[in-house]
């Protein structure tokens, strides 16, 4: 029974960090689409959402089944409770990617952004990134050091919304109140993106060391 | 077992159904500080998130216990696992009530919104007090024609805040950009808290039918 257990588990562990890696993967290639106003790059995330969807799908059922059938236990009932609740996580990051290339795709051939706040983007871009292959890692080899390190990414993609939201505020801002609309949302997008990559390393902070890490401890 | 089960699983649907009532009423006052610049409102949306955050966790170890001191298996486990995604949605419920209190307090004495779009708030505002009333009623009730009402609550939600934006897009917008950026995430946060209204309707539905309904085919 614990056999299946462990295999079980380790096998829906890697599918939810297969998934995180996906989304992490859409949300490079949705950030491309987004700086090179490129259609067929935004075209091929939003076709690849159907992918992410039966992936969800199959997470859902695998931690169904390994209730029904293993009936586990203390923290290992623990860890597949978390993994239900990482799959909530991991499908809205695929989501808000998915957000971001359709955005590209509803504006093309012009570019969303205006070219002032491309390097804001490229840089939230590249830690979203960095912060879905940092929840993959996390949740294949569950190290806690790694799940603290979202939280920098996290610290530093707040960063860069703060600012943007200043360069959005000053009376300077010279594109226009359409463009304005359009970073605000997509930089909601990368910072709720983040906010889900440590909502994960949270979750599997708690499955090591027992101790639900709170906002401020983190 | 089964009488208990049954006792504890409608004790956490219970549960649920209060929290997604009172994140209701957090978004009834959070709009009323929002349209009238009620700061004293607002810090009372604040200081309450704290009892939904102590809820959250209560509703979580409850549904942990049941899994753990039951063993539920088919329709009964499906219920319990629901009811663990169900908690997400509705901690998010309640986090959105509370970003729009966090706006109103920001910008006080100053009224966030301008007048032109007040009508628009305290009509979303309206839906949104409707639909988490009826994700509380889905909850204790399982009556799948109030969940549908939930979709059809949603797409009002959607209507509203589609032309919300053909305005903010207007060249005759007269805000300037920072208000411009305000309406856009407000807008955001009672859509995103409808659309979480909506997918507690699609689980409940999902309990009592077996079939969980697509997005279309809501």
């Amino acid at each position: 029974m614990r056999v299946i257990y462990n295999e079980q588990m380790a096998d829906l562990a890697n599918l939810l960090g297969e998934m995180a890696g996906l989304a992490g993967h859409a949300m490079e290639r949705a950030t491309q689409s987004l700086l090179q106003a490129d259609l067929a790059l935004a075209e091929q995330v939003i076709s690849e959402q159907d992918r992410i969807s039966i992936m969800i799908a199959e997470a859902e059922e695998k931690a169904f089944a390994l209730l029904a059938l293993q009936a586990p236990v203390a923290g290992d009932l623990r860890q597949v409770v978390s993994a239900i609740q990482i799959v909530g996580d991991v499908n809205r990051m695929g989501a808000l990617a998915l957000h971001v290339a359709k955005a590209a795709r509803r504006r093309h051939p012009a570019h969303v952004l205006p070219e002032a706040v491309n390097g804001y983007f490229a840089e939230m871009g590249r830690i979203a990134v960095s912060m879905g292959a940092g929840a993959k890692e996390v949740l294949e080899t569950r190290d806690p050091a790694r799940a603290a390190q979202l939280d920098q990414d996290d610290e530093a993609m707040d960063d860069l919304h703060q600012h943007l939201f200043t360069l959005l505020m000053d009376r300077d801002w010279k594109h226009g109140v359409a463009a304005a609309v359009d970073v605000t949302l997509l930089g909601r997008y990368y910072e709720r993106f983040a906010d889900h990559a440590v909502e994960i390393g949270r979750r599997v902070i708690f499955l090591v060391t027992g101790v639900l890490p709170t906002e401020e401890a983190l």
